[in-house]
């Protein structure tokens, strides 16, 4: 067993993160996570979607399903295999590794992350969180430590969506959440049934992809915050409240189009000037109450959009983002009734209808304070937040219980080449999570 | 000699139209306009570029230098000569006929329209000017009347200026305001020479299509209004005071763009929230002085306009119109202003920078009070109001004393199949139009 000499971590941090991992086995070596082959392992994987001639700095383009996909999962299969794993795919593409504990029938505790990214996307996102579960079970590995429950690392399909509009596609079929047809639809002339065997995956089986509702013990992810609370507040690690639901909404403000010229003001039924002030309504409306909700009008588009005609009609999107669907809904009513007002004083009418709904995903209060108790054991400050993106853990929540950890984006950056999490601060999300894993294991997660 | 017997002005206005031309030779017949020929010739003219299928009501689509503007040419053309005149196209494939005066060595009373239209138009914009010409030709010719002065009718080239983006090119080409290069532009695959040559012109020659500064006695217009001023109060005559300026502003508003769910709102710099304050603040610069000056947010561009990102920029256009070149640049002075606390309030940046100016063309007050004493000889009510649309009186201004005469648009509706003003309004602006010819004939302009 190699006992890991050198870690990136500073200070206090690196000394905590050194903790002797409690097994029920009672091995008397301590557990801990290597931060320099942690860096290693992303940077390796930093190259597969790398712009031609580019380095680390440039960022990654890897798409889901494709040839860069490919090629980074195979390189992290190779580590899996490298660290005693023994990787699977499952119908969906998912890449699975077990690792046994002492009681075989006990449900396994899940944790992972994913690696495809947007176009010109970042090193961080997905990696990290999927490294780092590499990283758990080769420090268990090393450590020779037995868990209680059997533990599982994945590796989920085209979480971020680019191919095929729709995101979370792995953890989407363990949860069984993905709908009839979707196979058949095409992205860059490929239908994803065929990206879906590109990956190994087989969408003729693909409900052998599900899990059954209570089949997880609990399911664990680390990944950066993405927003700027933890860097901008000096915690390092962030407790997931949940995964925020997400509402969103088409507004349609019909006005007049008319001569820009001929049309005197007191005459006009202008709609951007009505959709202008719905902009700043839904804003001010959002605004309006305590708490970490958000909304935005993202898309907005004028009709006919012409410098000499006074706009007749304004298509926008409202999208409103809390982990309460209460509070959304309050929102929502009161964005409706400022839009009534706007529309009588300025003659428009606006229709406001919804686009899509999804449900929050809440985080396991036991999960959580695992986590949050996992942190203090490595003296690291942490503070609770919602997540304001998707993710994978949301879909895993309809399983069992979820729980996730999140560690500071520099300048809250994110989806960008420019996204970066201090190397410390990987090493100890991951250490957070071997912790995780080690506490949940011991305790009765609801 | 034809004495017309059907007209169709009505009670008052129709004995009014039947005023006899106290022409210098002394004629006593009356010279008066047709109503009937006037109203046969708008809907023969309406037949070329009509939706395949449709009606007089379906209304038109004979864009400038298309095939549709190439035969409802030569429509207009055959009816001139059957009116007697030898129409002549210029360099620029303006149509011209002339009609002697007694005095040859006198500068022509010149007037007329266009006939293309925008896509989907109506049959009423530029055809009424042109056949209303066309009409005071016709009436003189039957009464065996002769001016002081030559005449001169035109029919103005691609007024619109849907091809090749800009308008008013016959004109322009008149008044010496074609820029170099303009003849090299391709629009639907074809140069604007080529263009050009298809109705007859020869744009290695357009300097000969130039008129000097002094060379007409006056120019004179028939339009229907566009807006809606002249059917709200019920007045059946405007009395153009000017065509307005025109300037045009880009404003680019910088923000950050970002994630619409992990960046809280107190962190966005949210460039649309600022854009639709932006619009709300010129529309009440605007409207906070007294005046028919009008501005217009028409056109605005979101990026990257999408549901789930704060706006990272907007970019829109700021279009301001009115009579007085001082009142323009204090109304933009003030939009300045409250776009840079704009921008401090919300932290983005805010550009403005201008994009073009039109100067106004400003009416000759003698050819004003010719109008209005035509009308009142009439017994038609007039008023005096601004033309808040281009119209090619705004090139003519710059070579002689201009006026125009508005007749009213049903609901103030035009570009659109709906455009309608009533054939008596027809009839009733051309009479104006005839007796300003008069008028003018018999006075020192200036």
């Amino acid at each position: 067993m190699i006992v890991v000499a050198v870690l990136a971590l500073a200070g206090a941090a690196a000394s905590a993160a050194r903790q002797t991992g409690a097994t029920p086995g009672g091995h008397p070596e301590p557990v801990t996570v290597d931060a320099a082959r942690l860096r290693q392992h992303i940077e390796g994987l930093s190259v597969f979607g790398r712009p031609p001639g580019g380095t680390f700095a440039d960022g990654v383009t890897r798409l889901a399903y494709s040839d860069a996909d490919v090629a980074g999962r195979a390189y992290v299969a190779d580590l899996m295999r490298q660290a005693g794993l023994q990787p699977r795919v499952d119908a969906a593409g998912n890449i699975i590794a077990r690792r046994d504990g002492r009681n075989p029938a006990l449900p396994p505790i899940l944790f992972g992350s994913h690696i495809d990214s947007v176009p010109n996307g970042g090193n961080f996102d997905g990696a990290l969180g999927t490294l780092a579960a590499l990283e758990v079970m080769q420090a268990l590995a090393q450590a020779g430590a037995t868990t209680e429950h059997p533990l599982e690392m994945v590796v989920w399909a085209n979480e971020e969506g680019v191919a095929y509009g729709t995101g979370l596609d792995g953890s989407r079929a363990a949860a069984g959440e993905m709908r009839d047809g979707e196979m058949d639809q095409v992205w860059n002339g490929v239908t994803r049934a065929d990206a879906v065997r590109k990956i190994g995956g087989d969408p003729a089986r693909l409900a052998d992809a599900r899990r059954a509702s209570g089949s997880i013990h609990c399911y664990l992810e680390l990944h950066i915050e993405q927003g700027g609370l933890l860097d901008r507040t000096g915690a390092t690690i962030g407790v997931v409240e949940g995964i925020v639901g997400i509402d969103r909404f088409e507004a349609t403000v019909r006005g007049v189009a008319n001569h820009a010229g001929t049309t005197p003001m007191p005459d006009r039924h202008d709609a951007l000037v009505a959709a202008s002030r719905l902009v700043l309504a839904a804003n001010e409306v959002v605004r309006a109450e305590p708490g970490r909700q958000v909304g935005t009008v993202g898309q907005l588009t004028v009709t006919p959009n012409a410098p000499n005609v006074v706009p007749g009609m304004v298509k926008l999107t409202i999208e409103l983002r809390d982990l309460s669907v209460a509070k959304v809904v309050r929102l929502e009513r009161a964005i409706e009734a400022r839009a009534a007002a706007i529309a009588r004083e300025t003659q428009t009418e606006i229709a406001i209808t919804p686009l899509s709904h999804h449900d929050p995903a809440i985080s396991s209060p036991a999960v959580m304070d695992a986590i949050e108790r996992a942190a203090a054991g490595l003296k690291l400050r942490s503070m609770r937040l919602p997540s304001g993106a998707g993710h994978d853990a949301q879909m895993m929540a309809r399983l069992g219980p979820m729980g996730m950890i999140f560690v500071p984006s520099l300048g809250g950056v994110s989806h960008s080449p420019l996204e970066r999490t201090g190397w410390d601060d990987c090493a100890r999300g991951a250490a957070v999570l071997l912790q995780a894993v080690l506490a949940t294991d011991r305790m009765t997660v609801r």
